[in-house]
């Protein structure tokens, strides 16, 4: 089923909205959504609904929540989000860090209870749109070991980076494990086996079983180096911030608890090293001699990072074309909740 | 041959100062690459003294520096290292950078026109002794493609950090490639073939050849997350430095030209967050849960990371075993140069 993004970005806000969820707040967490999507990035896209919805009606989301500024220094500050909406949240600290980096050249923001905040790229680009060099990162439930052991004891967390450069930023949006939970959960779903590498089984042993998989644990990319950063992000966004860390955090499950979420934010401006027109003629130049490289076989062209959903952004029309089992997962929350009308596709096919 | 740490760091003052680098400056080098083997990190040790004595002959590194400062904020510093040693140039960017942290919270400094400086985690930790967590890093020559090229147009650029912990600091310093090009050039040497997925060959075919990985190319870790995280420190190190980036970075080679190395260092005190005792125990606590961890078959303990260099550093007894080629090297270099007396052993094995 095809629907337009606007069509989607009011139906989600309605949806939130009818749960208690201020407008604005309502707005922001809709918009994180739906960019996803049209993004491409599905993983992190509308399908997250139903499930903050379920956990803003169990009471793992905090409706309206009082965000609270709990440091501040002309360069750094501390949030607690009240185990409010991860967007909202996000937003909000990203926001705050880039309106010291303009005054200051740079601003950090580390944030303790907060919740599931979607997809990290969405707050190092609004950095990248204001002439800075964006950072975002969470952390999440136990999903990982330390290198050697076998015991999850914290997450695969996300990162993210936007650059500015000319037509669009540069942007990386990872995890670290080498491959996401979504697709191991997908697998599982379709009775697909999994690629040796991804994970392992409840022993340390490498399996390709997806369901073995969600049993056991996801394995860090690079090995000890995914190990390293994945830390780095738990140790910013939960230690330093003051938050949970490790297996502290809940994240999603159960719906009744908070996430006791963490995140980091940086944002660093440009011009207060060299003046933002000359760093994106310098961007232009990078990009031009990555896009110059002779292609290995069977590449037709060569992608900077971020390129790949920009591209699908602009293609998409503003339209998204929903799976039927997300489709049908919100308009049944649709009917619970009594937002009317319910969702209807503007066409079967893209 | 078995030499002492002391012995060495003398030595290696000794030849520097005698191609005319000043007492401080040769000091500083000295130590770095001593501290290296000091903590088993072998690749980036004494074994640089003959290749940047050689740059210092030829011309490529300057005795003699004049380190500008081109721009200065509270938070933020450009400099340019005037192609000295970047040893000298790297410490005196991070302590910049540090003496900003404590004031501001936190120090950001980008370097142009430095050369190589040897293992990136001698300066994170510098950070992390003062309270912050500290960030090195560097752009190299070009060794890797973008993700579905075959023209190597950036380096395998190396990255670590380093956090405040109890004993010693949290410490990561990785390169961004699969395998560190040392590997590859050991087994060139020894006629070993390298395991797949280090490395392709300069059509772009995955190979197990090390001499036709040295002439195509190495591969990012995590394919498409490392050419990013590779990207984002040429990025920070050369493009926003305003120096040299992609293959304008000449590193090593040839000797007479100037490395046109960048690098880019980060503070973040932490007492701008939460107090730095606390935050000690909090990371005291998260080493503690990974230590718990259940171990992997085989595995007989979890380390957290930097902490197998640490151990090696403290089983040292600040005795370093050279390398038979190393030995060498080093006593033709000092009768080249006239440093007397050459080095001697204190024995031949530990």
């Amino acid at each position: 089923m095809i629907v337009k993004g606007e069509q989607l970005r009011k139906f989600a806000t309605d949806v939130l909205t009818g749960l208690g969820v201020p407008d604005d707040h309502a707005a922001i967490t809709a918009d994180t959504l739906v960019e996803a999507d049209l993004r491409g990035v599905h993983t992190h896209g509308i399908n997250y609904l139903p499930i903050y919805a379920r956990r803003l009606m169990a009471g793992g989301i905090n409706t309206k929540p009082h965000i609270r500024l709990i440091s501040d220094t002309p360069t750094t500050a501390l949030l607690d989000g009240d185990s409010g909406l991860g967007q909202v949240v996000g937003l909000q600290a990203m926001e705050l860090g880039i309106g010291k980096a303009h005054k200051g050249g740079v601003g950090l923001i580390g944030v303790r209870n907060s919740n599931h905040f979607g997809a990290a790229a969405y707050y190092s680009i609004a950095a990248a749109r204001e002439g800075m060099i964006g950072f975002a990162m969470s952390n999440i439930g136990p999903t990982m070991a330390p290198w050697g052991g076998t015991t999850p004891c914290y997450g695969n967390n996300p990162i993210s980076y936007a650059v500015p450069a000319p037509e669009t930023p540069i942007v990386l949006d990872v995890a670290t494990s080498v491959a996401a939970l979504g697709k191991i959960i997908d697998a599982a779903a379709t009775g697909d086996s999994i690629p040796l590498g991804w994970a392992c089984d409840k022993k340390g042993h490498a399996t390709q079983d997806p369901n073995a998989a969600l049993e056991g644990m996801l394995l860090p990319v690079g090995g000890h180096k995914g190990y390293g950063i994945a830390l780095l992000i738990d140790i910013l966004s939960g230690v330093l911030s003051g938050g949970a860390f490790g297996q502290e955090v809940n994240n999603l499950e159960p719906y009744t608890e908070p996430g006791r979420v963490g995140h980091f934010f940086a944002a660093i401006n440009v011009s207060s090293f060299i003046p933002i027109e000359l760093f994106e003629r310098r961007i232009a130049e990078m990009v031009r001699a990555l896009k110059s490289s002779e292609l290995a076989e069977g590449v037709t062209r060569v992608y900077v990072p971020g390129e790949p959903e920009y591209e699908k952004w602009k293609a998409s029309g503003q339209r998204i074309s929903l799976p039927d089992d997300v489709w049908q997962a919100l308009n049944r929350l649709a009917t619970e909740i009594g937002v009317t009308p319910v969702l209807e596709p503007i066409s079967e096919t893209l």
